[in-house]
């Protein structure tokens, strides 16, 4: 059927998935950048999805029990927008559309986490909202596990794209999920057959329905432009007949509605241009202004967006009247639990009488092994690395179909799938996740990681085998560069402890967290217990002094984790020969470069030797080695300091100071 | 059948397999630390392969035409290094064997790429084996296309394992060779149902067959511990009957001959044990001593190694008697083609004259129209942003099944899998790939990029979209710490050009480069030419004077890409107030490390103010902006300066030099 058949066929949804249609092509033309194809071409699915199944309120985002919804094509933004802005939901104003892409708007070209609400996650990466879904599907399990289905019994539904199913990480998150049996799992595919090169089959020939069955889903499939078939596909998934995930595959168009431009990649990305706007105009039946939606349209829309209220009331209702309401309360608030410093406290005062010789992997489970009682929120895990990661503790069941009161995930091999899985426990809320591999696959598990320091996310990845210190494996095992790579990214906490009582003090700091991801470096090789004390967390300085010099430095050895021995002993020899040398250990260099100039200068005076001694590479030592205070008064930098932002280029170069006239400046403030 | 049965159903068979079971559970011993559980279970399957399928002569390990095996499951490395050694490749000695993951060993803990002949690709990281073949098939097609079936027709062979299986690398490399029709890729899949943490179905249930079939393979089964059975599926699978790739299951039990352990994760990553070798060698029935094979057995397997002359034979005489004989040999060798610096120097002048104001992306483009008519080798291809990464010229046809000569590859929405398909490619010989996708998907391609330069492969990464500079996509797209990330590698070559010139002295250095990956940083928006000159490759010299200052410099700016630009407008208005102000292009860091003492010191004198503009953060910086003579002088680094090695982790950190006595060695040299 054509446009002008699927008018006539259901004038009543065509209206409303028309206001989709025209806000997402006018939002992407004032842009003029942009992806109109992904929402003109899923706007019948979405406008059915919101209007007869999505469980939501859009005047409480933040509805705990509410459906989760993950666009994990997040290119097609505008479809998210405009819906948000049509239900109803405060923050998404007409202005904010019409500011699509610019400058300090919330509609940024892909969405933004925290941007505005109703984002429940950011996407743009692709195959990245699927693998997170799958983290909010788990924990939604768990939670219904743990306080019941009167307090939390909601779905996950995913729209994702061709894009999304070839990247490697949908196979991560496929498997998983289908392994897990996440019948409230529910992903909406997109299946329109283009990707910017052209036809999915000039690099694709998979059948999808097939792939995902293989793994353990239901899957169905419907008419993406025909209401009624859609909704009878997205009843049938929702009616968790069984214990499967489930795959809509949805027959779509791309950027349907614009006559002459759909079905083909030059729809996908760019702005449609005011010629096709006004044939897509006419061809919709869209006469209202650009940004304008028809009261009448606007008004069923809203109505739309408040159906939820009465079941946000109940379950209001139901979680006051819960004996264990405080406690429901305090695991969806995601607060920091104050049981969590007298454990560590503790541990490290037994830790100073003990003195134990051990891995700082091993420590690492010390730790676990007292804050996991104290702490039911966390929900640990590991890469099928378990034995080696010593993430696991006695006290975690298995999280499996099985049993969902079980706190301990078998992630499989999926390094990639079980970060992004992280990432989607927390922004589910109830649960403070941990998940372990050896710190090389950082590099598997990048995408996703980069994506809890975007949203700022304080998941904890648990990282050993730390350098090569892990010995026979060889250099494909050996992080070299990755400990640059993580201190590298901002908004990332890079904790490598030298001892027990350092492992503790990093893991109050990555369990205390609210919007930093912490990646803790543990070595596999024992390593003695260094600190003399055990009062404060001297971790959180970033940098101190741990051995003190016997007369004013001469030679001043800085080390972090496993290299801090070496430090130590070379402080001992170097000072056996009268020269005085202090040992600085420096745990995490994000928080020495928070602490204020009179702290740092006390621990790294200028004019003495400096030594930094670490197994990797030295890249991000320079500024403590070279960095002493002449220096940093003659010299500076023009670039970032945290992420980027959506937005025309040349407003990003100035709104982030790389410009001619900073750098001027800056020279001049030099120069004195 | 148990292992008595096995043993009495085929001893012709049973005995040249149980010498590999033999020397991998020996060599695993000695080393205490290995993976013997993998060799035992797959080595009736590589018996048969060796014995009677694989096209090779281990007299001539590199003969172009053998058939490649590749080992993905590479934590097996004892299953490759025991055949190299049975069939007599010179290098793999019983001594190298002995000395399994020992310092200076050839014979490292996974395959190292260029440790030993036979090993065709660096191993490890799991799924990465089988995305590198996929390259290696495409490589071979496109070979057989272009020279003929008579000098180029051989196979991929590919042992995978459950983790191959899971990673998300290994869907992108199902679902390119599927679409590609990869008809000589063979993937024996080693299902021995066995993961570090448990059984399989702790974390996954996928259905692989149907997985396969789905992506477009055919997919067989065979007992893998019998060997006419693994004989009738291999013959079926290299039947070529139709134009699929094959999956052939093999089901095995992990570990098989260790009678106590096999069959549990306990026999994946340790070392037997002394007794329960005894009880292994008892039931495979096994009396030599370690690391002595019977010389009958030997004999047969060096039979075996020997078989492949004749073939191999009459190939070099049809090479001998082919008419494009020399230009055949000149692609196979991998030299740098002699025609890309005129092409180089050529469009360098026409850019001097004309002057173009273009994005990096597009001059590379510009670059690539010129040098792809002339060097045939190369192999271009995109992750589905052809049309953002300026990646394909006119002359390039699509490589596709209908067309194998077509040089331009449609990756599909996978950067890892291209990643991986590159290092393939060039491991096969014959081509000169090079991939391009957005810089931040550096996080998707890492694992395989990392690979890249630990095999020192000069494939080619085209990374658009280099900074904010993208403008509207957003921080989801935005490179920050990724130009961080690159040069933190070791081996790799970070290119950041700043107008047409550069691009073209950087191809120049990618496409000459022997042993290193380059990563080309290239711009979305549009940059002027700077360059006032086009002799010599002054890229090469990594950072030079772009623009002098009138007088002594007071201050340098540097800057590299698209912020040299910005510099060298901040230097007219420094000059216009009378500071004379210096221009530092800072191209490529890795280069400007390589220059003498002299020329840094003569591009970055000491005592001016520096000033350094790049739009990511400042790590990679700290040196050129602090490091000025005097503190240098003062400072030292006890670290790692490139990849690591298999050894124990004491020999490993005595080898590298990051001791308490090379610390002190370094605090006494600057302390003076």
């Amino acid at each position: 059927m054509d446009i002008a058949d699927r008018r006539k066929a259901d004038p009543a949804h065509w209206r409303l998935a028309s206001a989709i249609r025209a806000l997402s092509m006018d939002a992407v033309e004032a842009a003029n950048s942009g992806h109109p194809g992904m929402p003109m071409g899923m706007a019948d699915v979405a406008t059915v999805l919101f209007q007869k199944h999505l469980k939501f309120d859009a005047a409480s985002p933040h509805w705990f029990d509410r459906d989760r919804f993950v666009l994990s094509a997040g290119h097609g933004s505008m479809l998210l927008y405009s819906v948000l802005y049509l239900t109803g939901y405060e923050q998404m104003t007409i202005d904010q559309i019409r500011n699509f892409r610019q400058w300090g708007a919330i509609t940024a070209g892909h969405p933004e986490y925290g941007h505005a609400e109703g984002i429940e996650t950011t996407t743009g990466p692709l195959g990245q909202g699927i693998a997170t879904a799958v983290g909010m599907a788990i924990a939604e399990e768990a939670m219904r596990a743990q306080f019941g289905a009167d307090l939390c019994n909601h779905k996950t539904w995913v729209i994702a794209g061709d894009g999304c199913l070839m990247e490697g990480i949908s196979q991560e998150a496929i498997g998983l999920a289908g392994m897990q049996q996440l019948k409230n799992l529910i992903v909406l595919w997109d299946h329109n057959d283009i990707t910017i090169d052209g036809r999915v089959s000039l690099s694709d020939k998979t059948d999808q329905l097939k792939r995902f069955e293989a793994s353990g889903w239901r899957v169905l499939s419907c008419d993406g432009h025909d209401a009624a078939d859609i909704d009878r596909a997205l009843t049938d998934a929702a009616s968790g007949k069984d214990d499967r995930p489930v795959m809509v595959a949805c027959k779509t168009i791309i950027g349907f509605g614009a006559p002459n431009k759909q079905d083909s990649s030059g729809v996908h990305g760019s702005a449609l241009g005011a010629k096709e706007i006004e044939a897509a105009r006419a061809a919709i039946g869209w006469d209202a202004r650009p940004f304008v939606i028809p009261e009448d349209i606007l008004t069923d829309w809203r109505a739309i967006g408040a159906k939820g209220r009465a079941t946000r009331e109940a379950w209001n209702a139901r979680v006051d009247a819960a004996p264990n309401r405080d406690e429901f309360a305090r695991r969806i608030s995601g607060e920091v639990n104050d049981k969590l410093a007298p454990v560590i406290a503790a541990l490290k005062e037994q830790a100073l009488d003990a003195k134990p010789k051990v891995a700082t992997r091993k420590a690492s489970e010390m730790v676990l092994e007292v804050v996991n009682p104290e702490l039911p929120e966390t929900m640990g895990g590991s890469a099928d690395l378990t034995g080696s990661n010593n993430t696991r503790t006695k006290d975690l069941g298995t999280f499996s179909p099985e049993n969902r009161t079980g706190r301990y995930i078998n992630y499989g091999i999926r390094e990639h799938g079980m970060a992004a899985a992280m990432n989607g426990i927390w922004l589910h809320g109830g649960f403070r996740p941990y998940g372990g591999t050896f710190m090389c696959f950082v590099d598997y598990a990048r995408g996703a990681m980069r994506l809890s320091a975007l949203m700022g996310l304080p998941v904890t990845y648990v990282m050993t085998h730390d350098s090569i210190g892990l010995g026979e494996d060889g250099p494909t095992h050996q992080p070299v560069e990755h400990l640059a790579i993580c201190r590298a990214t901002p908004n990332t906490l890079m904790l490598r402890p030298c001892d027990l009582i350092e492992t503790a003090e990093a893991w109050e700091i990555a369990l205390s967290s609210e919007s930093t991801p912490s990646v803790l470096a543990l070595s596999r090789q024992n390593l003695p217990l260094l600190r003399e004390t055990a009062g404060g967390n001297l971790t959180a300085k970033g940098a101190y002094i741990l051995r003190e010099a016997s007369a004013a430095p001469k030679v001043i050895l800085m080390a972090s984790g496993s290299e801090v021995e070496i430090a130590v002993a070379a402080r001992e020899a170097l000072e056996a020969s009268g020269v005085p040398t202090r040992v600085v250990s420096v745990p995490t260099m994000e928080l020495f470069r928070e602490q204020d100039a009179a702290y740092r200068e006390s621990v790294l005076p200028g004019d003495t030797v400096r030594v930094a001694i670490e197994a990797g590479i030295r890249q991000p030592w320079d500024w403590l080695l070279l960095g002493e205070r002449g220096r940093e008064e003659r010299s500076g930098f023009i670039g970032m300091t945290g992420f980027g932002a959506s937005a025309p280029a040349p407003t990003l170069y100035k709104e982030f100071g790389i410009t001619p006239e900073a750098t001027v400046a800056e020279a001049r403030r030099l120069l004195g």
